[in-house]
């Protein structure tokens, strides 16, 4: 009956919470609630909705209550999580306070080796431009240094690292620098945009034509050095808000499965879950779990999409004097990830994209 | 694929939000979700757990806030909900701004009878003892004749009704007189302690013995004469913080459900889902699909005990000065309904308790 879920993991999760849609906590809760994970859900925000329609209401949490909330869990002996997760921060001092959590956490966790994990996403901003205040990203700074695994997007990996993503030697560096830098034995960079990299064209066969999202990860080898992996997959042509938290809470599930079978059964009782030197890069369990990851996630856009473009064509856009602005609140709406009716492609990914090892010079 | 879902619900729930475990919102949204109901869920308190615990960290949402944010779904076109579940509200004015959204939701679904409906969980109080502020009170009597279908338990009716249940008949006497005086359609009564009140041995059989939990609900005739259904579940011997808030958010979508696949095809579009009045009491949509509920709810309640056992046998009662205390929030914690892993047992109920017509004087 319970094939289809992971190993039994208590989470803690803070992230933004709206009260419409998919997008932070109310994504990532879902999620890992689906897989089995039995999830605390500390909220940074209490929003209406995602900022993707450009206006919303509600309010956000101060370091102070972030702390308080946490104080209320040590207080009644609630802390015993295997695994936390934590994204978007609403201030320089709400990253800070999560800092203190997480490093909590593992002080308790310090006499039981890989018996607490924490995956970190870096929420700063995408495409070039920060959408979080300029202190923010110091704050993160000092705080990735106790993470076990962070998953930056492009723009956010070269605010880290201080690299310029322009080149596949550039991406692999900017890797190698957040291991050296930060100490973090595990980095996922997502949606990097190969096509505006310099020329690749690894596979000419059909369909070469297609764009592809280019994953790329790497867990460090006891020397610091990187264990590059990528994966390719059919690029949806659409933006879709809430992805990165489904592509982090898809990845604590799948990551915690991949180390519980491991073949190196003590893995789950070595720190940070650092598979051994030999263990080749696209046999990492993280290289594992993101291949399952992704499955899930071209499932579950491709069944969004058919639903948008079935809801857009059954509702016209209305009249009235603001038709552009109605027009793209309707279109916000219709983009909304649909995950309640196609849980079956978190529980039963089929995983048809691989990883590969990739040198990183190409 | 979508065979254990129920028909696509838009919810809109207003409830209280706890990090850690499953009551309020935290125990509505996930049971709505995995019977594939899409689900907005406004928090009306950010808390770190629930109060059973007895001590706890965290905010109330003020009346503005709330109103706040339903006035951000307002903004960006947000509010196509099928159903209104609203249970715990911090405050008299928090229990009004959530009646003028019930109504402001029912006014922008007038022309359309039967596209709206609204489950109101009037929580005030259990036992005998009122656990909100004495203003709570009038608020709820002054929202309630706006709800279609209100879930008190056995005090709250008494709290509403002003009669005193102590026997069968004056059960039945509160059910006519809740009808009568909110003009509400639906009513269930969960969780009525028959064994408290008069001499019950409907059904001498083994297990004679066994302590029964009653249900008792019923949906007016067009004279608004109320047909009373009961259901009895063998009681279990615990209590559980949530059993209320998953019996409303079960309510919800079985209704529905039941609603949709009832005979008469234009059930769902009358006003309130009020079937003709040649529809007997258990053959009610409210009575099919309130046996599902306890079906489901004693399921994972009799999962939830094993659980709960064997991590009080696994886990021991620690040492130190405040061992009573200590031992009260480790047998608080064992006793968080355990819904993640259990949650087939809500897609796919097991119906043993049917409903049975109830005279309302045995």
């Amino acid at each position: 009956m319970s094939a289809d879920l992971v190993p039994e993991t208590s989470v803690l999760a803070i992230a933004s919470h709206v009260v419409y849609g998919h997008v932070g906590n109310k994504m990532a809760t879902l999620v890992m609630q689906s897989l089995g994970c039995e999830v605390a859900a500390l909220n940074t925000v209490h929003f209406s909705n995602h900022t993707g329609y450009r206006q919303f209401r509600g309010t956000r949490a101060t370091a102070e209550e972030i702390r308080n909330l946490y104080e209320g869990l040590c207080l009644n002996y609630l802390t015993d999580f295997d695994v936390m997760l934590s994204g978007y921060a609403p201030s320089a001092a709400a990253v800070e306070a999560v800092g203190t959590i997480g490093q909590d956490l593992q002080r308790k966790a310090a006499d039981r080796p890989g018996s607490f994990f924490w995956v970190l996403d870096p929420v700063m901003g995408d495409q070039g431009r920060l959408y979080v205040n300029d202190d923010v990203v110091p704050a993160y700074k000092s705080v990735i240094q106790y993470a076990d695994l962070i998953l930056p997007n492009q723009f956010e990996a070269e605010v880290l690292s201080g690299v310029q993503i322009t080149s596949l030697s550039t991406l692999a560096q900017a890797i190698t620098t957040l291991h050296a830098t930060y100490n973090v034995p595990h980095v996922i960079i997502t949606s990097v945009q190969l096509s505006k990299l310099s020329p690749f064209q690894e596979n000419p066969s059909p369909p070469s034509t297609q764009n592809l999202l280019t994953v790329i990860g790497s867990t460090t080898r006891s020397n610091g050095t990187p264990r590059l992996f990528r994966i390719d997959v059919p690029a949806l042509d659409c933006f879709f808000s809430g992805t990165g938290d489904m592509f982090a809470a898809l990845t604590v599930a799948r990551l915690r499965e991949a180390v519980f079978s491991d073949p190196d059964s003590n893995l789950r009782n070595t720190k940070s879950w650092v598979s051994a030197d030999e263990v080749s890069p696209a046999e990492l369990p993280l290289a594992k779990a993101t291949e399952k990851v992704l499955a899930s996630m071209h499932d579950v856009l491709g069944k969004t999409i058919e639903a948008r473009d079935k809801e857009l064509a059954s509702t016209g856009a209305s009249g009235g004097d603001e038709d552009a602005k109605r027009e793209h609140l309707r279109r916000t709406k219709a983009a909304e990830i649909r995950l309640v009716r196609n849980v079956r492609f978190l529980r039963q990914p089929t995983v048809e994209f691989k990883a590969k090892e990739w040198e990183g010079n190409l």
